[in-house]
C-alpha cells in the first residue's frame, strides 16, 4: 500500500458514497390523485431533503479527503475517532428526513432543534477526530496549514451552537445559516485555490 | 497516493456504482394473481427501467473515467463541480422510475418531459465539470485529445435540448433519441479503440 | 494509477459488493404470531435466497477478479462488455427471490427455469468479456494460463444449459447442479492453490 | 498493483460499508400521533440497535484491516474463507434488528440467545480466516506480532460462548458483556498505539 492511512480512506469512502445515495430512495412518486406537475411541486421537501442531505455529505467528505491527505500514519486512536465521525455521518439523513416530514405542521421547530443538534454533535466528533491527529503527531510535520484547519474546525461548534439558538427565535433563519456554515467549509482552510496547495509546494 | 485525484475518483465510483445498483431494488415480485410468465411480461416497464437506469450510469461513468484519466491535479473547484455532477447521477434513477410508472398512461408524455429534461440538466453539469477543469489547467498538458472530449461534451447539451423539443411531438421518438445519444457516448471522444490512446502512445 | 484498470476493477468492486449485500435488506422478522424459533424456521427459504446470492456473486467477483489480473490494458470494447457482465450480477437477486417465493408452490419449476436462464445468461456474458480480452489482446501475453481459464469459461454455458434443460424434469436436481457449478468455479482454473501462481513464478 | 491484496481488501471494504449503513434505512419517523420528544423517546430500541451494529461492524473492519495487514499473498483458501467472514457481516443487521424489536417483549430473551449466537459464528469464522492464513503461510514471515493476533482471536470464540450461556441466566448482562468484547478488540493485539507497529520498526 502507497499510503498507511490508505484502506482507512476507502472504508470512509464507501461509507460517505452511500450515506449520501441512500435518500434518493426516500423520494416517493408524487400522488397519483394530482395533475403530474403538480404533485412534482407538492413533494418539495423530499426534494430539498434529498438535496441538502447529499451537499451537506459531499462538503464532509471534501473537509475529510483535506484533513486526510496531511495524516501520514494511522493508530487505534485515529480508527475510533474516525469510526465515531462515520457513525455521525450516517445518522444526517435521519434528522434530514424527519425535518423535510416537518415542514408546514406544528413540529417543525422541535425537528429543526433535533436537526441542528445533529449538525452540532457532527462539528463535535470532527474536532474529535483533528484533534485525535495532532494529539498523537499523526499530521505531516512538514504541513504549515495545519494553524488554518484547527482555526476552521474550532470554529464549527461555536458557529452550529448559534445556529441551534436561534432555531427557538426563527426557525428559518436557523436553517438558511446552517446551510451557509457548510458552504463555508467548501472553501480550503488554506484559503488557496488548490486544496493541497502546500504539498505541491514542498514538492517542488 | 500516487494519484492527486486517486480518492476523488474512490468517492465516486462509489456514487456511480451505488446508483446503479439501487433501482433493482424497485423490481417487485409479479403478482402472484397472474400466471408466472404472464406476470413477469407485465412487469416490462420495471424491467426497461432497470436496464434503461443502469446502461446510462454505466456509460456516465466512462465518460467521468475517460475524463478523469486526462485530470493531473485537483482544486476546490473541481471538488465542487464534480460534486455537483454526482448529484445529478444520484437524481437519475427517480426521473426513471417514474416514467416507468407512466407507460400507458395520460402522465407518460408529462413524466418523459422531466425524464429528457433531468437528462438535459446532466449534460450542463458535465460541461460545467469539463470546463472547470479547461480554465483552472487541471488537465493534462500533453493530451492533444482535449479538443475531442470538449466537442463530444459540448453536443451533449444541445442533443438533448432537442431531445426534449421532441417529446412534445412524439414521445417514443424522443426516449429513442436518449438512448440513441447515450450510446454515442460510449464511443471515445478520440475514435480509437483505446481509451487512454495517447497516454500508451508517449509510453512507447 | 498503478494499473490501467485500476479504476474499472474499483467501480466492478462496488457493484459487486452492493449487489451481494443488498438481499439482507429482504429478510424479514418472523411473524409474531409464531413462537419464536418456530417463526425463524419458516423463513428458511428467505435464508437460504440470502446464502445462495451471496455466495454466487461473491464466487462471481472471485473469477472477475482472477480475470483482470491478468488484463494489462483497457478499451472501449472492455468497459463495454465488463458493463454487460455487472448488468448480468446487478440482476441475480431478483430471480433469486422470485425463487425463494415459489418454494413449495405451484410456481417453483416455473421460478427455477427463471433462476437457472438467468444464470445461462451470466455465463454468456462472462465468456462475452472474456473473449473481448483475448480478442483485442488486452491479457497479459507472458501468461501461460489463459488456456486454463478459456477453457473454464467455456464449459460454463453448456454446463448452465443442461442445468436449465434438467429443470423440466427435476427441480431439486437442477438447482443442486446450479449451486455444484459455483462452487466449480471456486477452483482456480490453475488447479494451483494461489491464484496468481504463474504471475508469482515469472517474478521472481 | 502496489499489493496482491488490495482488490480483496477493495471488495471487502465495500461489504463491511454498506452493511454498517443499512441499517439506517430501519429508522422509522416517530408515530405522528405523540408528541415529537416523546416519539423520539420511545424510538430507543431503533436507535440502540443501529449504534450497536455500526459499531461492531467498524470494530469487525478494524480487525479485519490489522490482519490484512500482515497478509502478503493470497491464494484460493484465503479467497474463500474472507468470503464466508463477510457473509456473516453481512448477516448482523439481520439478529441485530430482530433483537431491537424483541425489547420488552416475552421474545427478549429467545432474540438475545439468537444474537449472541450469531456473534459467536463471526468469532470461529473470524478464526476460520487467520487459520488460514497461518495454515498457507500467507503472513508475513518478518511479523513477530502473530502470536498475539492469534491469541486475541482464539479468545473470541471462547468469551462469546460464555456470553451466549449467560443469556439464559441474565439477557441484559449477556448483551453487556457481548459489547465488552467488542471493545477489547477495539484495543489493538500489540498492546501498543500504533497498529502497524511492527512494519515501522522495521522501516526505521
Amino acid at each position: 500500500m502507497t499510503s498507511e492511512t490508505g484502506r482507512i480512506e476507502a472504508f470512509s469512502d464507501g461509507i460517505f458514497s452511500i450515506a449520501a445515495t441512500l435518500l434518493v430512495l426516500e423520494l416517493k412518486p408524487p400522488a397519483a390523485s394530482l395533475p403530474f406537475w403538480q404533485g412534482i411541486a407538492a413533494q418539495w421537501p423530499g426534494y430539498a431533503s434529498f438535496l441538502l442531505s447529499f451537499l451537506f455529505i459531499g462538503i464532509m467528505w471534501i473537509s475529510h479527503h483535506r484533513l486526510f491527505s496531511h495524516i501520514r500514519r494511522s493508530d487505534d486512536a485515529l480508527l475510533g475517532s474516525n469510526l465515531l465521525l462515520l457513525l455521525g455521518v450516517v445518522w444526517i439523513p435521519y434528522p434530514t428526513s424527519l425535518m423535510a416530514q416537518a415542514v408546514g405542521t406544528p413540529r417543525f421547530r422541535d425537528a429543526a432543534i433535533f436537526y441542528n443538534g445533529s449538525y452540532l454533535a457532527l462539528a463535535l466528533l470532527f474536532n474529535l477526530l483533528l484533534f485525535t491527529c495532532v494529539w498523537r503527531g499523526l499530521v505531516d510535520r512538514d504541513y504549515s496549514g495545519v494553524g488554518n484547519i484547527v482555526r476552521q474546525y474550532v470554529a464549527g461548534p461555536a458557529l452550529y451552537l448559534l445556529c441551534l439558538a436561534i432555531t427557538w427565535w426563527n426557525v428559518p433563519l436557523s436553517l438558511a445559516i446552517n446551510g451557509a456554515i457548510a458552504l463555508s467549509f467548501l472553501l480550503s482552510p488554506d484559503a488557496t485555490p488548490k486544496c493541497r496547495a502546500n504539498e505541491g509546494k514542498s514538492a517542488r
